[in-house]
């Protein structure tokens, strides 16, 4: 549905600006604060932890990573946004579920806004999350609408001190997570790719009227992927330029093999849009041959009986005088004549490669 | 209609620039002069006050924001363009309403230039309002086409002192409308996106050819609102640079948030389009099959009849000598040659996957 | 015709630059000069003057606008260029009748030729002339192809000193007249918008073959219409950013003016186009609509009758043992098998709502 | 053929880079030099002069144009480049007949490569001719596939002292070739419009289906055109801006006017591109127009006399009790019933607007 | 299939970057080193060589080009890695087959990555394969899915000595293998234009409905190589402008060669995209026209006799009373009507040029 790209703004237009109102579907009954505390030597995981401890961990020595499930509760926003001295603007965007993918700088924190696609193999479908990250010095903040993400590795990389990530500050650390996200974007693109390859078969093999539904549907997924990663990559882009301080060198390195998948992500998709295209076009020529291919033989058949009717009319007329149908082999007369002209048919339409 | 979005031009091609001619419908009976006064403390809002009342106001310490409704009466704008020194051009484009959205800097004041769309739920339509804002130090003006806007918010917000509008400038004042202005389109937008999604339902339940005029017509209509919304993102960019000095610093930020959201709707306008593309082609490519399946049935029909009626006319010849005639089951024999002949071809069609 | 766009280089090609060969239609029997000498206390105009009374004009101290209608005559550009030491290049493009709009800026002159077009109600037909000006410190020249313009407004002006014409410079007057032009093209856009329109309705009430080479016609006409006006966006820019010293900052301002309605015509061109391939769309798959309609009802119709025939057919046979023909009520059982067969057909099309 | 536009690659893929092969096809027996040796007095031509005669020519202190005839012979192009001091590649590029339009600056000449296509009206076809200028301070050397070409207009020049050409340097001997070789796309572009004509006509009168052939060649001409031209734009715009120091600013003007030329060779181009597009529209839809218009009048004519036959069939039943056939006027009645029948359809079908 | 443009995400999303794992294909049982070592006056190449020596003699005083034959050991590419300092991206890089063409610069050596297709006329396919260069001051580092490549005429040239190869740097050795590389794209690009050649022919001779299947799957072809091969332009223009410093100047000059074969290429896919959907708009046509042909044959065959079938019905009817068929003549007159309604038809279908 086109609704799926819709900014609740009925809710909202006119409103201050910083109004903390929560846009989006409740996905959680309550808000999960977890927060890892790490530097090179320890790592300090706080499972569901209250405020009030998440924001001292915060407030000490080591990096820590703040992962807030749910969204839903401006209270919560508005504490975190406090201890933090974020602009209103953003904690109102952290709020929004519709964001557009955007990186803004503000003097003591980088707020990134990304969406995050997960596939459930179970369901056999996509789940399409918001997440938003703040990062300042030593914090990184992380916001979620639901539990469960593609973090998961990365947490294990933290927990046994794999790579570089324990000894690196939490712009790495923020790098790993949006690699994570984007990472995931080829698995969402190979589900595609195998519909579209099976979607190709089936119309070459069999191109029935319900796959026209089926490309449909898969265009109109393919656009919207489209419309929510394209903005990314200016996102990305200014992350790898490191025009923020709050980027190291190093990490912009890093940044930029993401900012080269990002790239790959859109080229793929859009060879996706150009093969979905010919796909459609493949479909629509592959049935109307067959069609042209149906009525031309029963067009035939049709066509070649007309003529034979007609004779047997002829000799079915009542006249007084009719010569022929004295005849002692009159019957086989007609029968002859109407042999010849179907046969002198099927020779013509034989010969001009209509069948 | 392409008259929507023309210039009415042949009233006034080659006239002498800054002259005062109104370009458009006049939707009021007289000019409504409407004032709001405010700073932190105290906000004094005049209603339907004269010229000169409402100019003395402008000159005050606070600041003002003085609402014109009605742009028909060239002496108003010709009075408060005196007063004010605004430019000949600008005086001429406030009266003009078929402007292209714009943004004219001068040394001491900003002219913005925006449709403002308004959806009459009661009415189900979509009302266009060209919106001119004029902005100096201490006063914004602005100029609409009638009474009835979407800036109840923004006056609610004055007089609630909510937010940080009262104790802000002009500048703020200024986002504020314009933000109220874009928040709406959203609004706007959310009636295109449940059309489609309706026109889509229709089409692969029920492909009537009255979809095609309608797919039409909201095609047309998305076609207007790009064409008159696109410049905009311009526009906005400028302000949120804070190209001008009476933009400041702080209130650019805002203007940026705007910004975002003017992408936004671009990209909804540009995914609509492709949707729209989308849904006419799978309205014409069902319709083109339902056609070809009702074809093609009648076509078998037809087709399975005529060799019987062939039989039926070989045996209704009146040849003297035709020994099938004779046979005791010769009607049983030819009642069984046709039944054969109709089972053979509904085989054969059946076998080449015809039905 | 394609003619329409081509250079008629044919005549030309390989000459020596600046060799002055007029290359288009000669569309006057001989030159008219016409000189108005103005400053901002009177007005002197001298209809069809000879050359040198006219030279002698330019070299006063006043403003002067000298106009040259007809450029056939290569000894009178020739003169011109002596005089006022305009380069060979420039009196080439001046004779040629299918420049491109541009904007040459040399030492001590500007030169602009762009298409001006007119509406002719009377034959209801546009017609189409290069308009050549040469703007100097205190001259302007301009060369139409032949007399009649879109100037008389600018005439007026002058006369009867409305606005600042008379107290400015000549560069203002060559803002005056491209705006005349420019504006101009908005009565064009109009005849094009009502024809767009009228066609659109034709379509959706009685979409006739014929219209298909209308919307043809038209959709050449705005492709040939964008072409022209194309360039002249960039042309205007320039003149927009003063990049010359020949043009004053406050004329600079009146040409960002201009600009600003050259970006309007061709955003309604380009919207035009979508409007038209709309349109186009439309009435194809109208027609092909209303076409299968056609062929579904007749066809409706021929397979009913199809069986009925088969049947009747049957009870024509001649075969001498047929025990319904002997039946009392033989005739009637047939009538009565063909009506249910008939009523049969018809529940089932009505049911797969074929009709 | 999609050959024309190869590079034939396989003969030296992996070479050495400056390994001298001519790639093409050979089009003369032997190489043909010919010296113009010029200054403001005076010119000597030299036709078809021996190498070392040709060189001495170009190391006198006049201004020289060497032409080379026949480009298979790698070892002229060898002894040219040595006495030149030419860059391998260059050398290399010259021997190439599939080069883009490019220009290239060394530090002592400049490289240009540009496609020269001839108009041959006695055979009806255009030919395609790689042209390679070498520009030095002194000399200017062209390379030519064959003999004939379109610079006789500035040989004559020369020989006859006409502009500017001798009492210049070579960069405006290079202008003039190039501007001759732009020149003579238009005349290219005055066949192809004539013939786009044509098929126009012929599809509004005449849509045969070989005109769908005809366009599809025109239009591969016009991509490959479009093809070879498009990059001749950077070149000359690149010339004009006059980056090298060989390039006088005289010159430079006048390199200013060809990139116009060429601009407009573009805009052609692109305008015949959518005029052909309309054109195939335009046929498409008439020759279906025309073939449905055909259907229906058939399927009109069939469905008219199918209830007639059936009417008939019913009285052709050999019921031993149809009292209609005792009937005095049973044959008229039935006669008359037909009648009505036929003129109720038509009736109908005229109502429905179907003929 | 879409599969091949995919990155095999799954495996590894969410890895440690840098994390060396092996994504694509295993080609060969066992990694195979190539070395040679050689100046100006000498070249040693060493076949299969162990990694030690390998390394020994890419430490010695000489250029030496280390070609590493597969690229699924991770050990080998460590161990290559921690000796030249390469970046573990880089490294994690090399091991994934299927990047994008990229560049990258780092202080002490470049990474190139670009795809090597190979034609292999004896199997009449395609094959593709991603190369890896590192290039260092004195190290050229080139890494190969599998054995076999396009680089054997560069082998030679070292070997015999042949150009500059052996008097240049490293540099103009990795030049000579992106050339070597690149040249081979035209061979592949011939084969894509025969095939597209042939079935234009056969469109035109005879558009066999399998023809739209061959040039889906072509055209697939084209839009993959144009995904691959496309970002490769900006990679040879970042080395052609020479941003490294271990790019000499006058190796620049070659890759600016490169690189306009790189946009030749470019130039002729995008034709070639325009020609296949040229061609398949012709073949559509052709097909549709066709049977359009075949439908209005038949039915103009099938409308001729119907009328004729009709008069025979009219005379079959069993009226006691039907004068004509008393007639002496009677049969011939019955006759006589049909020829002449016969004829009449065939004179109005011909005079309405339906055939």
């Amino acid at each position: 549905m086109a609704g799926r790209y819709r900014h609740s703004a009925a809710a909202k237009a006119g409103a201050s600006p910083g109004t903390l109102v929560h846009i989006g579907e409740q996905k959680l009954e309550r808000v999960f604060l977890t927060v890892i505390d790490y530097d090179a030597d320890a790592v300090t995981p706080h499972q569901d932890i209250n405020m009030a401890a998440a924001l001292t961990c915060c407030d000490g020595p080591r990096n820590t990573w703040l992962n807030v499930d749910g969204i839903h509760d401006t209270a919560v926003i508005a504490r975190i946004g406090e201890h933090f001295k974020i602009h209103p603007l953003t904690q109102e965007d952290i709020l929004h579920t519709a964001q557009r993918p955007k990186l803004e700088s503000f003097d003591h924190y980088l707020y990134i806004v990304l969406p995050m696609l997960r596939y459930l193999p179970e369901e056999a479908r996509v789940i399409s999350e918001q997440v938003s990250l703040i990062l300042t010095d030593r914090v990184l903040i992380s916001f979620q609408e639901s539990t469960g993400d593609v973090f998961t590795p990365v947490r294990e990389r933290l927990q046994k001190n794999r790579g570089r990530i324990r000894g690196s500050g939490c712009d790495y650390l923020a790098y790993a997570l949006v690699d994570a996200v984007v990472d995931h974007y080829f698995v969402i693109l190979e589900q595609i790719g195998t519909r579209i390859d099976e979607l190709e078969e089936q119309t070459i093999d069999n191109p029935k009227p319900e796959i026209l539904h089926r490309l449909h549907a898969l265009k109109r997924e393919v656009i919207g992927l489209r419309k929510r990663i394209w903005p990314l990559r200016e996102v990305i882009a200014a992350l790898a330029r490191q025009d923020s301080t709050l980027i190291h060198r190093e990490t912009a390195i890093f940044f930029r093999d993401v900012h080269d998948h990002t790239i790959q992500v859109m080229d793929t998709i859009e060879s996706y849009r150009d093969l979905l295209a010919g796909v459609l076009e493949l479909h629509l020529s592959t049935i109307s041959n067959r069609m042209s291919e149906v009525m031309k033989t029963l067009t035939i058949i049709a066509t070649i009986f007309i003529p034979l009717t007609f004779i047997a009319g002829v000799y079915g007329m009542n006249f007084r005088v009719m010569p022929e149908l004295e005849w002692r082999w009159g019957y086989g007369f007609a029968l002859g004549i109407m042999g010849l002209t179907a046969l002198g048919l099927l020779v013509y339409f034989k010969k001009k490669g209509w069948f």
